[in-house]
């Protein structure tokens, strides 16, 4: 019995190796798809790839910028992502209104980071170039965090970001 | 006679008109394929998005980064790029040795374009953080530039970037 028993463990020993082996194999010689600018918040999207990039588009066309800061494996990020994806209305705004930045690192310009840096945290700039701390969400812990069940909120709140700041310059 | 060129004409314009139309509908309804972060350079590469982001993996992977100052609708920039990505060797060093960003802004730091801000140029950056001014094209009046017959040179240079600078840090 002892012994049946040895011969299966390295019968199974020896079947997870080789399919650890082809496994590790396939990995490498697997096509990478290429990553998105997206991220997944939205393809249809036009995105910026950097800070610099967006500063230039606000001023440039006049539009306010949004930009939404998150991590791939904090849970709290990848939901409200996928809120953001789904409502049709915020997709459509952002499309038609904004200049749109996701970043998975942070900027060196501390005022994107008026309560700290945590994710996910949504900021808008003014074309003007003001970080218009004024618009938060709905935790006074954490002013810029948005969850799922907050996308009324943040619809409302890029209402109020297309409004901009009255300003001498 | 008139009469007949007549309505053929109106029909034709009418035809054309609905096609007009319907063209019109079609760009507004197509899918927009989702830009990467690629942008050409190499699709089965990493890239990073942001200077920030790729600084930190610098630091962190312990291995030299490379940037690529380019621009969409410079023939030169171009040019390069198709080099660049079809070069097998090239495309392996920098999968293997390299943190890649390329950029279609520049930064703000100021080391980074030590003869000046034009495109295309690469610049190496150690991961002791100091950018290789040293790591130079063949081109006097435009050290950091590269043409697609510099991929010999682009290779070497890929090369020393490996061989890390000697550093305190």
């Amino acid at each position: 019995m002892f012994k049946g028993l040895l011969s299966v463990f390295l019968a199974l020993v020896a079947v997870t190796s080789i399919m650890a082996k082809s496994e590790k194999t396939a990995v490498k010689q697997e096509k990478r798809v290429p990553q998105t600018l997206s991220r997944g918040w939205g393809d249809q999207l036009i995105w910026a790839q950097t800070y610099e990039e967006a500063l230039f588009w606000a001023r440039s066309r006049n539009k306010p910028l949004m930009v939404i800061f998150h991590l791939d494996d904090c849970p709290h990020s990848q939901a409200l992502k996928k809120a953001f994806a789904k409502d049709k209305e915020i997709q459509r705004l952002a499309d038609e209104h904004f200049i749109l930045l996701n970043l998975v690192y942070e900027t060196t310009d501390k005022h994107l980071s008026p309560d700290g840096q945590y994710v996910p945290r949504i900021l808008f700039v003014d074309p003007s170039m003001t970080v218009r701390a004024d618009i938060t969400g709905p935790y006074s812990n954490r002013k810029y965090a948005y969850e799922p069940s907050d996308m009324n909120l943040l619809r409302n709140n890029m209402e109020r970001a297309k409004t901009f700041l009255k300003t001498e310059l």
